[in-house]
């Protein structure tokens, strides 16, 4: 079992490599639908879903909530001698846990990799130490990174945020932290480089100038672009979506919201959009309408998959298994040519009663699963293309003659009011929602 | 009292001119803040709040809901021999009750005033009929039109949207009544034209080409507007935000959205957000907030006043009466010089069971009441100069040195993340939430 | 075709006998999963789901919501003399219907059926008259009477509350209209009678006696329930729980409170609830959740079949179309032995813009298709007693030894605490959730 | 100033004894409403708000959220050799603040004052040495305990919850703390003991046997009780309802909820609601919905004074300082006598980023001001009484005659039915909402 892990001492005993068994299996430890190398549609679905594991959830996070201390027993965490050796125990665990899992890909914050150290320099070496080591470890399995990003949230020094910090002394304590990320994705030949802004928001109003602060983040990211492709990095920057939680308010509230802000900073060629599925549902949006509009607007890069309970007004980070969401999430990703830079990051955790060494296992397989279910369903619907062609003829009129003039702006105003002489019947073509709705379930049960 | 109407008949018996009798007062019909001419800060209470009545919720609207019917019964509904006749008995009774209120202004769609007819050139004709009596009463009374809007949602014709129908032929005919809107409005001296989009999104996603019905609603609108600036309309353009109902989504989303929306088509330099306090809510922000962001963008235009429910997920368009929202909703058009073209639109309704005639009258009472009050305390806020201080003191290491080099965009990355040398106390500042918190409501009970 | 109704004209022509086709058809009109007679453990499919079509939806609505008039053009309404025979021709359309899609039952409100006269006593008249031609055509046709229930919400007069309005009179209107729809469920052998409080709540407790209007409504079912129980009906009656709309607060907001309520008026014994599950949503609650919380209770009894959007926050009514929600439905009613007097009523509508007429056919077939699959996972879950013996596994320590004499109450709390010695590992048993929604998933695809 | 605390230490130097300085005062450490010893209607200002700090949020809390840890740097944490060293330090801290405030009481769990030892046995012995030291305080500064209550929720062993956990010995290790918890209030002369129960409830119904869960719940509360009540505790109970977080769904959704609840299981005679604005807004309802239903179900007992914010959709936690809450809140309360054993418990906490000492201070001056405001709100629409007045003239027709019958159970339901005789214009009556909506803005403002 050796080949699943590279470090010293095993941390998951007793579980092996994952294996593809088939829908019919019951063993909790195999894959029922993702099976890694079968083709859907010329590319495997390894290929396709680009799935990675988040360091944070996963080998940070111990089950702590608002209201009690941690309830997982990570034996990573438990007998380091000092911080930096507990890194490295916890980069063990990482990647016997991601080879074992058989995900293509990572994903890191700075803090989550590598402790914090006495000084910004110090911290930037604890980090390239530990981007050393993962560099190995990244060469000796084949485990990619997808994104690094940095923290910018967690410590009391950004409380009152980071790039949008009313006290400038924050801000190049953000940068630091960002630039020494960046130095890391790049060292570690990260695919791309995420901002997620946790406190570049508001508590309150009244003490905040919105526009001033929204300035300052604009031209943060700016500079931070500008540096890391002096440096070389030829990746797409990320930025994700989230309407509040931690802060009441959070600037970056949804895909419309940030492509207009990326647009007015002059962002928008370097930067895509990372979707959240629980962050669409706060924000009170479809995830399929987050990653339709993002699609739409040509600015989707890449997915935090997880799932919120439409009932908890916060960020809940379930694993994903409706074969709803991931069906219509793959159909608008298939239907715009499939990932490129971007994959299927899990931002998710496993509850905080799962305290089983297997939970953490089993919750990635069934997300895993999930999405390889949502593959299958959103490849026959395009194969079978019902509803390309039902959305083709819907808007056929704009297809040719005057609503085609219409759509190429070659008509004035008083010649389109002009064109209606009578009302007759016009506009009662129906939707046909309910028939489309029929048939996506046909479709998920294996039409 | 026949100065106070100019129809043959009176609507509002016994209620006369609406007076101001001081906050002691226990007569519910008369102003208890609110006092016309009062001076303040070198503008009169109505130089600042500019009242408008929306002829929808008062004069159309009769207590219908979807559980049941109406329940008003307005005597302009009752005894007319044909539409026509009714829609002149609704425009006495509307200026009667406008005039009687000391409203500056009105505000309408084309179906409010005047009925639909068997065709568009009929439709337009009645319009432009109703529109010279219109005329006429405005002169005679001194009330003016806020803004002019077109209804491209009530007629079935619309249910798969107007300008963003699939249906070639139904943009035409929303084409149609926008032009004659348009028209309507110019000649009774609009000071804004308002687009609400309310079918303007989609019910489902499967049938649904996103891209290209935001595409056409741009297309739409920048026709429009260059019809009307052809014909000479000098008056801004309103784009109001809502999220949903009736649509599941709409793509007036919020002010940022509309934002992005209004820069990729080219109309930021002419549109404006007529921001409405119950959408604000709907989409998950606060009316404030709303407020701020259109500030920031430079794009605030005009306010519809009303409030909802914040545990009712619609559209309740109830009166508005919270001191706190009409606080900050000023201070925010305070701060940023008042109200230009636009003005306080009433787009509310009186509840269900509010049947009697007087019911319309107080309920405008208190909001006009409410507003003023609102429109003191942000005064005073302002006078006192507190909010502003703390706040300008909370930014102002960006206004020199380093900080104001970053803000300046004269300072690379490396150099901002150089300038972090020690963690130290950096960004331990109080945010003072709580006591400018507790400032508020000193002023609100008139500190 | 003329053996799929009953009247003398066919309104849904073109249309035959929905059938079953199985999972590959491609025919809009067919039944995909629902075969009626397929057994299911035991009972036929159509014996567990006892699927009913709401009158009010399917034969009164058409389209209309709050922002436009209606849309679809039902025939049924087109050619009557009077209101009566439009009653008859409605009756007709919906015999056609019902006996076309193969559903089992059907429900209404009397104004659903029958048009309010100009009394009281008139109006009862137009009930019994219809209700006598409904009886004649259930026999006819096979078509049985679900149950049957009043509206009094949409007359005006009801719009301060029916049971809980102020005014005594409404009071004794509403029990006019009780009195004789229970008789009218009597005559036509309903085997349940449903109260829904439309308008039982309040619009603001500035104006309400809460107090006073809640015992008013107890009152009120008890004289309702001595009055059917009088006249020899035999059957259940529903209370359908509903948190608000079109009221801000409606007395029987989910299943907890109206359970209370029950008890606090002695109603328990006579009542079960009537769960829907887009109420549910609006309650906060999951539609299981309310389904496992009145089973739990004892008080499970019929369910409203249908859907909300999570991001709409009104009453969307949409037919239910979800696997899970469904499937989780099915399992929580085969869990208590499956319904007895209740059934699936499709208290649900086609959208606005679906116009044409197979789509209320296609709409019902989605439905019924999606509570086919719901019964069939459900039965697999059952049968195959993983998620039962997990469960009882979990709560093990109470069957036997301390565990069980708490249970039963034979322990001292003191001595309960005196057990607790050591702190150990106490509690540390992985809730497994993760394990048991994937399991879940497998049970949707077919294991 | 030593008067102002007891310790050895002084935790908030520069601060002393807070002062009533009135509505004009620019000191942010100063009342500008609460005047203590101000008569309102017979009782002082103290006599009637019964202020009390919570000891969790203002002494135990720091800060931390979900995001990162905390930020407020408490001097009474930081020099302690031993954690119950550390605990008396607090203590002292405790009284210093509550003494200075100007309170009347506090309110803790068990594990605020008093860390967890290794075993049960020394836990509690723990919690009795600092009991025995609170008891001193108390003496010496006159500060008294509200309610006292165990924290069943933070410790990990509760992960599955604590009275409704699936393995029975963990509901031991519940029952010892409880058991504790109510010597320790018995001890310290507490008025109440309450029960909030934070993981009662579940996180996926697949796993969950929520009908024995709820009767584990019962029982215990049961047996809880009758341990009190043999240890001469003659307090009251209070049951804290909350909807969610932490766990999916809690049992004691709301008032409603758990009056049901309560009935049930038989302790309707000993338990009241501690209502908490907070929970009130996540469970759907107004806060002064929930304490006008518990005053209609005879169960008011407690408040946790507090507010959410509206677009947030997790406990927040805020300090209250809506005069609209705090005056509503007033009225209900001052209308069923005032409060008995029960009192405002600030469940409150500042801000993450307030990390000034004062913070602490001028978030509680804020909150109760803002209930002095309150109080004068509620105390001058008592007195005025046309509230009363109007809605004992709605309810007119129930108190003499046929109405009076109905509601005193005199009247058969086929004779009710019978008075309905003409519809006539039954009903139409206003509700005058606005009316009474903009007499509540006069009331505020001073009338």
């Amino acid at each position: 079992m050796a080949e699943y892990f590279v470090g010293n001492k095993e941390y998951f005993p007793g579980i092996g490599k994952i294996k593809y068994e088939g829908p019919k299996s019951d063993n909790p430890l195999a894959f029922k639908y993702y099976d890694p190398d079968k083709k859907v549609g010329g590319k495997t679905m390894k290929e396709h879903l680009r799935f990675a594991v988040a360091y944070w959830h996963s080998f940070c996070g111990d089950g702590t909530d608002m209201f009690g201390a941690g309830t997982q027993k990570q034996p990573w965490k438990q007998d380091a001698k000092d911080p930096m050796e507990g890194a490295e125990h916890k980069l063990d665990a990482a990647f016997e846990f991601i080879t074992k899992l058989g995900a293509e890909f990572y994903c890191f914050h700075d803090r989550d990799i590598a402790p914090e150290g006495a000084t910004p320099a110090e911290s930037e070496k604890n980090l390239m130490t530990i981007v050393a080591k993962a560099k190995e470890r990244q060469k000796a399995t084949g485990v990619k990174l997808l994104w690094g990003t940095a923290n910018l949230f967690s410590n009391p020094r950004f409380m009152n945020g980071a790039a949008t910090n009313p006290d400038f002394a924050v801000v190049s304590h953000a940068a630091a932290q960002v630039k020494a990320a960046i130095d890391a994705t790049i060292e570690l030949g990260g695919q791309g480089y995420t901002f997620w802004g946790g406190r570049e928001g508001y508590m309150s109003l009244l003490n905040t100038d919105l526009k001033r602060e929204k300035e300052h983040l604009g031209r943060f990211l700016v500079m931070a672009r500008d540096y890391a492709r002096s440096r070389g990095f030829t990746g797409v920057f990320y930025i994700e979506p989230k309407p509040m939680e931690p802060s009441k308010h959070q600037y970056d509230f949804d895909v419309e919201t940030v492509a207009g802000f990326l647009k007015q900073f002059g962002l928008e060629k370097d930067f895509r959009m990372n979707i959240e599925a629980n962050h669409a549902e706060l924000a009170g949006h479809d995830f399929h309408h987050e990653l339709e509009t993002a699609a739409a607007l040509g600015l989707f890069g890449s997915v935090d998959a997880n799932r919120g309970d439409p009932r908890n007004g916060w960020d809940t980070d379930q694993f994903p298994m409706s074969y709803y969401e991931t069906s219509l999430a793959m159909l608008t990703i298939l239907k715009i040519g499939g990932f490129t830079t971007g994959g299927l990051n899990f931002d998710a955790h496993i509850r905080r009663n799962s305290v089983d060494p297997s939970d953490l296992f089993e919750a990635h397989i069934g997300g895993m699963d999930a999405f390889a279910v949502g593959l299958e369903v959103a490849h026959r619907i395009i194969q079978d293309g019902k509803y390309a062609a039902f959305v083709k003829q819907r808007y056929a009129s704009f297809d040719a003659g005057d609503g085609a003039r219409f759509e190429k702006g070659q008509m004035k105003f008083e010649e389109l009011a002009g064109l209606a002489k009578e009302y007759g019947s016009v506009g009662f073509t129906s939707g046909k929602q309910e028939r489309l709705e029929n048939l996506l379930n046909q479709y998920l049960l294996g039409l």
